[in-house]
């Protein structure tokens, strides 16, 4: 049984989150042996993300499972507001040492930073976000690889790759055939349109 | 001013409706010209999905703004109890007729199928349900493509395939330079692991 705990705040990015959800349950149903994903708020009640979804979060900082995999997703709550709010730096740091592995997407590793866990180590974050991260210190910045996996730390660049970390992640904890399936399952054959400049 | 309705309804596939929630959303972000994306459901308060995350709708099917753009989530509800909905069927087979565009991800196929704007179309769905879609007659499956464009009818393959169908169609709306920079924005580079079978 694995738990997967994704933290939500104000203004976290909706993919961010919600990419990693769609792997992790994808993963769960698959796989048929009671694995969970929650969402996790400092309130309960609806969270606004950062385009205006608003998403009702399952348990609260200070009540909910053990979690196996933390998530942190990014978006402007990550990069302006929760890296002064102690409550949730300070759980952070203490629900990242209970965990097996502590994750981020986009910006969400500016939190991890700000909250400890990413001090020290190399990480991903959003291409437009790098040289904010790395004036911080104590940390490298790794900019050209989709996502980062330093120890049980894995970080990921920009809002989409956090679907490529889950998928990865998946395959390391459950097997790559596993991890396979899933893809399988959601249909994860990228096609990004206008990659060329042909006439129209 | 471009706005985008999205309609959510007792398990629907998270990632079907939030993968083109970011594109759309981060479109409106970049062209800063009053584009709007609201979920619509059928009755205020949250709707839970099929893997169990709750949304809360911006709007309910009778009162909501004019939509330029209707999109239809797949997902067990999409399959299974929508389509047997008049309400829903009612408001799509309406709504489809005012909007530009009418569009689908994943099993959203089956519901415009059932609703009509799909009925004698091409259509794409989840890899999974074609042979489902195409038994219920008047309707082409094509099989061996992403998405497909017929008039102003544009559905897609499973899950994640919203996310480059929703790329495809703000570039249609609002040009390819566009649709690069919101790629660019969500951070877009697809590296989904395992892709190869080599020693770990």
């Amino acid at each position: 049984m694995t738990t997967y705990g994704l933290l939500v705040f104000e203004a976290a990015e909706e993919l961010d989150f919600v990419g990693p959800w769609e792997v992790f349950t994808a993963s769960a149903m698959l796989r048929d042996e009671d694995d969970k994903a929650f969402l996790v708020a400092e309130q309960p009640g609806p969270v606004r993300c950062a385009k205006g979804l608003r998403v009702v979060p399952d348990h609260t900082l200070d009540d909910h499972p053990k979690l196996d995999v933390l998530l942190v997703p990014g978006g402007r709550g990550a990069r302006e507001t929760q890296p002064h709010n102690p409550s949730v730096t300070g759980w952070i740091a203490k629900t990242a040492q209970q965990a097996d592995w502590v994750t981020s997407v986009c910006t969400g590793s500016i939190l991890l930073h700000a909250a400890g866990p990413a001090k020290g180590r190399r990480v991903a974050t959003h291409w437009a976000s790098e040289d904010d991260l790395e004036a911080r210190g104590d940390v490298t910045v790794v900019r050209d690889a989709r996502y980062v996996v330093d120890g049980n730390l894995i970080t990921s660049q920009g809002v989409s790759a956090g679907i490529d970390m889950a998928l990865w992640l998946v395959g390391r904890i459950h097997g790559r055939d596993h991890a396979r399936a899933v893809r399988r399952y959601i249909q994860y054959e990228p096609a990004p349109p206008y990659m060329a400049d042909v006439p129209e």
